[in-house]
């Protein structure tokens, strides 16, 4: 096969995707489930995990399309590791779907709509997005430490484990 | 009662949510279950939920201490909004965990051990945190968009939902 063919199937799989990403935030927001969000986690071309946003039907803060969506690759798949994987989202991912789709390991992003979209719908993060960039004592949401040397105990015993399996 | 005796209940009361936190996460990885982390989330000095890190357990990268403490904490309070409560975290939350509790709108969080503690046992997100500051197109994790007309069609009909909930 031609390169070009294959370069052209792989930007119908990329639509397909997302439009398949799309047609979740539509009908889970017409549902009321949540907001006009969708997500799809992609391996070998193949869907292997779907989501919208449940916030509201879940009664579930983070129910967002594309924290739903990995955590239904990730059982599909049995393991907390989606690398080889790409994620395609409705919505530019808000701060704590980015940083979920780090710790899954996920090779690759693609989006539709920019973020701007999202707050001009109400769905705000950018005052997020500036909290996480100052120290936690500049933050509006207050951070206090207490009881530091007992904390350090978790971390003590985890160094001695024989057995423990870093993620 | 005077109000310093009101304090000192107070602080006893932190001290007592922070070492159910970190008895989370020493019995949760104990077992096994995930890395060295627990948190709870108490309203008006009561435990309203509780979690530890899971995620080698459930298999789900999402599935840390503070956003299945989160998790819980909604389920039994039958809301997906956590103002009035409080969370306390056995280590610093992670940006994932930390916009999660943004996005809950949980009033305060109180912590033992730094992330730096985190970062040195293994679980390292100041990687993820540098990247969190970056615009998308200077992030090492690629972030493309494709299909952006069609991407505005959920956000067209979200706006002329009537029975739309923000959250």
């Amino acid at each position: 096969m031609p390169p070009g063919r294959t370069i052209k199937n792989r930007d119908q799989d990329k639509a397909l995707s997302m439009r398949a990403a799309i047609a979740l935030a539509i009908s889970g927001m017409e549902r009321g489930d949540g907001g006009p969000f969708g997500a799809v986690v992609v391996r070998d071309g193949r869907i292997v995990g779907r989501g919208w946003n449940r916030v509201l039907v879940d009664h579930d803060p983070t129910a967002h399309a594309e924290i739903v969506a990995l955590r239904a690759a990730c059982r599909r798949l049995g393991t907390h590791v989606l690398s080889g994987c790409e994620i395609f989202a409705s919505c530019d991912p808000c701060p704590m779907c980015l940083a979920a789709i780090h710790w899954a390991r996920v090779d690759r992003i693609w989006y539709a709509a920019p973020s701007r979209a999202a707050a001009a719908a109400g769905f705000d993060d950018t005052r997020f997005k500036r909290e996480l960039r100052l120290p936690p004592g500049k933050r509006r949401l207050p951070a206090r430490r207490i009881l530091s040397a007992e904390g350090a105990e978790p971390f003590r015993r985890w160094a001695k484990m024989s057995t423990r399996t870093l993620y």
